[in-house]
């Protein structure tokens, strides 16, 4: 099986403009999962809420999703990007799955960073989503401070965490090489690189995109300097073997009753 | 507040030796918290079940416990060990913490690492410890690949992960300082130095203490290859303090309601 990552460098708010190079990089490409960065089509920092809300867009009618639909069907790939998607009077910030097939699958993020919330609704559910032959656990960058989100996904069969990101952070990678040891999944973080400024507010974006093995061992990455596309040939049954010893199925060997601390509501 | 490590190289069987040698080490120090090695008075690869009967001792009134109970007060010190603990018919994997004041905790190790399931009973509850003037949460080894056991400790209070360890793996130090990001916690792992050979099992301890703070800087780390006393000035209160921008408390932020799968019963 194929998996890789497109990170990139978007131009804020040209969304055409960002979804042709998006196309274009990946119409040499087939029979692969692919994993592109958080909101790819527009960029990252919003002004305002009605500014996101113009550069919002419907799944699964909307330019984007159709676009990548399309391309999907065209090469033979599944694809997961990022976008902020309009849904039911509100925007969220989303990752969507699109197949060879037809299917369209979005989540929509349940942890967000700093001023998304000014903007963005919170997601209220985790996704895992059988395509091109895997079972993909859809996280969206600051989820991967919350090892629960991980943890929920691989406990519900998520093969291969598929990750878009604008990590700003410094410890996104390394957590994600935790997030494939103590899950023993595979992950694929694509990050974005390039910094987006609007007033005051400055973000540069980190870079250093990376496909992780079950054993944390990283197997592919990018720079931090420049747009890069890998894909690499993976076994993915290996993340179905949960042993780390011997004695040790590290699922099985999960102690659910001392837990209880992890799912009490705050006060 | 001072808080540290000792890393050691015991001597299988030789509890005695192993214990004066820690005393003598830690007899030089005063007002701190000190982590010691899992199982740092006996050594590790017990041949079998009788074997670790005879070097197991009762808490608070063992052999080792004593001692170190002597030393604490002496010294003014609270530390956290590593010990066989016989208890009610079993034996444990069990971190003893004790305090100057006289106070003696155990936490029985809740995710037992390969052999150590063949002799060892499992611990059945999570502890968080005031002492010090600071609250330890206390883990031993493997159970660092279990991020709900660093989760649960810091969601109820603790600001130190005491992490007594005799790692062979080599990703433990790494995950640690994930769970410190993660939670926003300092961590102290007392890991142990040197190989054990018994039959055709041998096992190398890979030593590289650490004390990492809620940032996951590390703030102090060992070698491999010697036994190292390390003990650091830290401000506590930062491990209060769980924001990671000025939008994001990562405890506020967590969504429990989406976490049900990490405390459902495997069937």
């Amino acid at each position: 099986m194929r998996i890789g990552f497109l990170q990139l460098r978007p131009r804020f708010g040209a969304v055409k403009e960002n979804v042709r190079k998006a196309a274009a990089l990946l119409d040499k490409m087939s029979d692969a999962i692919i994993v592109l960065p958080e909101l790819f089509n527009t960029g990252y920092l919003f002004r305002n809420g009605s500014e996101l809300a113009e550069l919002a867009e419907r799944v699964p009618d909307g330019y984007t999703t159709v676009e990548m639909q399309k391309l999907a069907k065209r090469r033979k790939l599944t694809l997961v990007f990022g976008l902020a998607q309009k849904h039911k009077g509100a925007v969220y910030n989303s990752a969507v799955c699109v197949t060879a097939s037809g299917k369209v699958e979005a989540y929509q993020k349940a942890h967000l960073f700093d001023r998304e919330k000014l903007f963005f609704a919170r997601g209220k559910t985790l996704k895992v989503v059988p395509a091109g032959g895997a079972k993909l656990g859809l996280m969206i960058c600051f989820d991967w401070i919350f090892p629960e989100a991980a943890r929920s996904l691989a406990l519900q069969g998520a093969q291969i965490l598929c990750h878009p990101a604008n990590l700003v952070l410094p410890y996104g990678q390394e957590a994600m090489r935790t997030r494939c040891i103590e899950n023993r999944v595979f992950a694929v973080t694509a990050n974005r690189i390039g910094s987006e400024r609007r007033g005051t507010i400055c973000l540069t974006f980190t870079g250093g995109s990376q496909i992780v093995s079950p054993t944390g061992e990283v197997l592919a990455s990018a720079s931090d300097r420049s747009e890069s596309l890998r894909v690499i040939d993976v076994d993915i049954g290996v993340a179905n073997d949960k042993n780390v010893s011997p004695n040790n199925d590290i699922f099985a060997d999960r102690s659910p009753s001392l837990y209880g601390a992890l799912v009490r509501k705050r006060r």
